[in-house]
């Protein structure tokens, strides 16, 4: 709720709209709650563009780094406005579009990320047209622009160096359109981001080229707010204590395993140690290492946080590990079961 | 077929018998054939015993690093063997396990794996028990032992060399048991294997300790036997001459960015090289770069090699980017879909 709070905050005191971006968190059993707080979703296919219409509502951005031709009607027909990733997507598409606002994906050449693979500004980058000269000729074919530049950026900082260099750049095409999106990766429902900072920047913005701004908040939207729950299955000693629980990283928080990084387990303190591992095949199946109060046991429970954004969107069935059913927390506290999975649901995931 | 032919003729003149992995292959519309050629499956979780049972038959291998206590009657009532990854999962399910074969996964501490995240030897595996004198007392309970040290594993001197440590080291607890399985990751059905060595290996590591030899191919069933098509959607010149095609490997092709690994195209010929890209929001997902005889244009169509082993059991719908379709190939040429997957089949799986 805090963050949902934040973004509320950030809408009234910049005029910026916040759409939530699915590519990061879909779960839709709980968008009753989130469209209270957001204006709608942006996608990033056609099955992204369906699942925002028909469970979130509000506004619907379709965004593809590539549309194919026989889903381009679908799209258009779900969607509020579509950007595309390209001049050639543009014009392929431009006829099928209709009347839908059509924007375009810039790529600033700059971003804050840290790790090259979710670097969108990478050499030789797919995402987004980086070249004015290209560029100026198609812009009176467009109603916005759309950015993504940011990635778990809580420097605010950082990000207004970012958008000084993006206003630089395509300035003189940024006043042309009716609205820019900035994108997702900014980290502004984190502890200490300079808030009235933030918004009068966004704000400031807006007003200097005429546009309506857009944020798609994933990571922001729902950071903090879920857990991944575990249960120890087994402990073991093989130089360290081992416990291994019955998820797994690579089919439950896959990011983990693709980053090289550590889940988080709170409070994480006592005398005992132990590297909790999935119950995978994979060698390098490993949550972690952890502190806690007591020694575990089978049957205890624990829980890792942050298992929302990136989480949910990317599980699957490796080795056929018993994925984890999706429970709601609802207002009153009380717990709902949105989905279970079962065995035909691995079975026909399968053939 | 050419691999089922070559696992067919080990299992005839080693005595060896095969079982399939299905953590690594578990599309069972292809089984009817597969069966024919092997003795059963072997598996990694309970669901993956309950597909083996229905959809294989033969032998089925339960094998999970842990299984939990509200599971364990399921795998038994669906498997010919069970075979504990610890001894304290044993002494957890003996009692439960009635009059089921029961095996021991050991760790012999020396594996043929290039990457530690897939290494079972690695420093404080938890996959096996490797102590001696933790073993001994249990030796009796036991009916076989389960050993899976090798990973893509295509020189037989190093299976050989590693196969003599473990005799070595384990020898007097092989003695005492009736079934050995070798485990997966042997690559005897690649090109040039010496097949008769490899069989006269197994038959004297089968005589020498008076116990039937499990063989568990996963890739090595049915590597070159599957390719992912995919379609060029859209080219960009950023640098590099770009092609997006409507896949993702993080989605479809998961090893290839877990590993960071390019993927297999053939012929891979010609004046026109491209990076080749899917169409998910991660910057980096990037099938790699290959070269073709004309320029790349949307509708064109790529085969990606190797798309069967520890590719499509880790699907998974990240983005929303649409599956592909299972498709057989019979062995009169025919085409047949197998399983074609919908936007229902991506909004169910997410609450």
């Amino acid at each position: 709720m805090r963050n949902l709070r934040v973004i509320e905050r950030v809408r009234e005191h910049s005029g910026a709209k916040a759409l939530l971006a699915l590519k990061c968190f879909a779960t839709w059993s709980v968008f009753d709650l989130m469209r209270e707080y957001m204006d709608g979703t942006t996608s990033s296919s056609l099955f992204e563009v369906r699942l925002g219409r028909e469970t979130f509502g509000g506004e619907t951005h379709a965004y593809s780094v590539a549309f194919a031709d026989h889903e381009i009607d679908a799209v258009v027909a779900n969607a509020d406005k579509i950007i595309f990733n390209s001049i050639g997507q543009l014009e392929r598409f431009a006829d099928r579009a209709g009347a839908l606002a059509r924007g375009l994906r810039l790529n600033p050449g700059v971003s804050s990320s840290d790790f090259d693979l979710a670097d969108p500004a990478r050499p030789f980058s797919r995402l987004g047209e980086w070249d004015p000269e290209k560029i100026a000729p198609v812009v009176d074919e467009l109603d916005g622009f759309m950015i993504h530049n940011n990635c778990e950026n809580a420097d605010f900082g950082l990000f207004d160096r970012m958008l000084g260099q993006i206003e630089n750049r395509f300035g003189a095409f940024l006043s042309k359109v009716d609205w820019v999106s900035l994108g997702g990766g900014i980290h502004f429902t984190g502890e200490g981001y300079p808030l009235e900072l933030f918004c009068e920047r966004l704000k400031a913005f807006s007003q200097r080229f005429g546009v309506q701004v857009y944020l798609e908040p994933g990571e922001a939207a729902v950071t903090r707010s879920t857990t991944l729950e575990v249960t120890v299955l087994d402990t073991l000693h093989n130089g360290k204590d081992l416990a291994i629980v019955d998820s797994s990283t690579e089919a439950h928080m896959l990011d983990l395993l693709i980053y090289r990084q550590s889940a988080k387990v709170s409070p994480d303190k006592g005398p005992h140690r132990y590297m909790v591992c999935g119950k995978s095949c994979l060698a390098g199946d490993i949550f972690g290492e952890f502190s806690f109060e007591a020694p575990l046991k089978p049957g205890d429970r624990i829980s890792i946080n942050d298992a929302a954004g990136y989480t949910m969107v990317k599980k699957n069935w490796f080795n056929g590990v018993h994925m984890p059913s999706i429970v709601v927390r609802e207002l009153d506290g009380s717990l709902r079961v949105a989905r279970e999975f079962s065995f035909e649901d691995y079975k026909s995931s399968l053939s």
